[in-house]
């Protein structure tokens, strides 16, 4: 089920044996979610952060947001009660298309059902119900996961004391589709791909790696590549640039799942704030929780006038920016900067309340 | 030999029979260049135009370029003598890996040797030899057709009174290169790639339109395709953004080859004024001859900063913008700017040569 193998050994499972419907109306017959969790409950439950990864991330928060983790940082498991789950559609352990389909004791593969943001952040509150959390004190994460933030403000208000969404819009750009969009026909252009139903042992591996070379292009900068390539040569044939790429495409295809990058692109592409809830700056408008922003200034893929519409919109929210010409990958390179400001925002809520107490 | 069959019945054919030396060493056995003219060679010879195309154009500029020909716009064929080829590598007509090879009678496919912008310009140059041309007037082109342009200046500055390029670098960035190889990779992906020995009944379509999706991308802007496209749907499974870039992707299938698309994107990511000849601003310092650069300021691809270096540095150069915001395409969509910015370049060269006589 997924690339357990990869995945922490301190990973717990939740498994809902109960049919889940998705926005769709589809059903799963049943659904588990992995998930990580650091430090303690506290006695007045009102400790908890919950981290949401991005589009290739699980729930080992620890691992591709380390620098986030430690004590007097932002992630900070002596103060904190950190939950993390894998999305619902990843291959990290949660219920996706590598997961055996109940009624047919095969894989999904590519009969999976289309999910939304929506479905993943319903799946996460089932999982704080079962861990018997009310309210969370803060959501915060980058990306796919800065649309689940958004998502919560939006779907459950009342569990969610702040929310800091990164690097994201409120609703998916015909920009960000287009990009998603060429890159899942890289995939489906692959020898190995067979409508989705490859074999394990063979999946479309050079199209998922020529995916993920394209999408690396747009997690970075023109000056990102610029300072670390330029036009240095690795050997005669190949720049350094292009050994970069082949090494970061090869490097997902040995951890990742060319079905699950369908589906989880495909719901990202979904993510709109408005979708069936009437008109886009009403409903930020209507997002009344505390909110605070991070924008990356170089990022191509979310410009900062996306977060700066929010922002303007959303009745209490604030904006921060990351000025560093890294891209959209700010939020993974920055760690020290964004543990900062994730710290200063999660004081900033924890004095907010200590005075309203 | 290659799409001759949708270039214009006008064009033309240079056949060279010497061995051709390429940069790299290798030789072709022989060389064609397609070609076309419009209007006539002044008595003084001195009313040549040489228009150079990008990746995926043809000597046929009237058709890709159409905006800018005509009686008062940039190439009016009533007053100047205008030629365009096709490149080196290309499939409309010029030698590539299409064309057979003379030694085996087959195409030479994925054997096509590796050529550079510099081997471009050298066959460029063998064709106004024969043409009996002494000095062109005005060399323009945008993207790879800038890059021509650039080289012109530093391969052969007594050849050429003025030049034109746009949309480009004087050193194809890491940026860029990245960006190519992501291209390249979807299309060695493709389940009928073989190596590049594909049969020419089932090409890697699905790869090479997944590169050119990605392209598409790069040649636009984040605006221009919020501006079309936003979030509406072509029908219930499908953006208006996908369906735009499968239809692009699908086009360019129907009129090009994988193994031009290799040798052409390689081509560019060779680019570098400098290799070879010493420091990049002294490079730059040497290219004497009068340049009007244009810049496209919402181009992710060649930055204005680029462009602004080669403005800076080339000892006679001026700088124009299109602020617009479609991206590197602009020079194929504001065809009524480009043109009025060419027409009164060329006027200046003309004004100036006037003075001097």
């Amino acid at each position: 089920m997924g690339y357990i193998d990869i995945i922490s050994e301190k990973t717990g499972f939740f498994v809902s044996r109960k049919p889940f419907t998705l926005e769709s109306g589809s059903e799963l017959p049943e659904v588990t979610v992995a998930y990580r969790t650091w430090g303690a409950l506290n006695r007045e439950r009102n400790n908890v952060v919950l981290v949401c990864h991005a589009l290739t991330g699980s729930a080992d928060a620890d691992v591709w947001w380390e620098g986030l983790f430690g004590e007097g940082k932002a992630f900070d498991d002596t103060k904190d009660f950190i939950i993390c789950s894998n999305v619902l559609g990843s291959c990290y352990g949660t219920t996706g298309p590598l997961s055996p389909n109940p009624l047919t004791g095969r894989p999904y593969g590519p009969g999976f059902p289309y999910v939304t943001i929506r479905d993943m952040v319903k799946l996460q509150r089932l999982l704080l119900d079962e861990l018997g959390i009310e309210q969370v004190k803060l959501v915060v994460g980058a990306s796919l996961g800065g649309m689940q933030v958004l998502e919560w403000g939006c779907m459950f208000p009342d569990r969610v004391r702040a929310l800091m969404p990164m690097g994201v819009s409120g609703r998916h750009s015909a920009w960000c589709i287009a990009q998603s969009e060429a890159q899942r026909q890289a995939i489906v252009a692959d020898r190995d791909w067979n409508g989705g139903w490859y074999e394990p042992g063979s999946p479309p591996g050079k199209g998922l790696a020529a995916a993920r070379m394209m999408a690396m292009c747009s997690y970075r900068s023109f000056e990102n590549f610029q300072d670390r390539f330029g036009r240095e040569k690795k050997n005669e044939d190949l720049f350094q640039a292009e050994s970069y790429l082949r090494y970061q495409g090869e490097k997902l295809v040995g951890r990742f799942d060319a079905n699950t990058y369908m589906t989880l692109t495909r719901a990202m592409d979904s993510h709109d704030l408005s979708r069936g809830r009437g008109d886009y700056m009403q409903v930020l408008s209507s997002v009344t929780v505390p909110v605070e922003i991070l924008s990356i200034t170089s990022d191509i893929l979310y410009p900062k006038e996306e977060q700066e519409e929010l922002a303007r919109y959303m009745p209490d929210a604030s904006i921060r920016y990351l000025h560093e010409p890294y891209g959209h990958d700010a939020f993974l390179i920055l760690v020290d900067k964004v543990s900062g400001m994730v710290k200063e925002f999660l004081q900033a809520i924890e004095a907010k309340d200590s005075t309203a107490a």
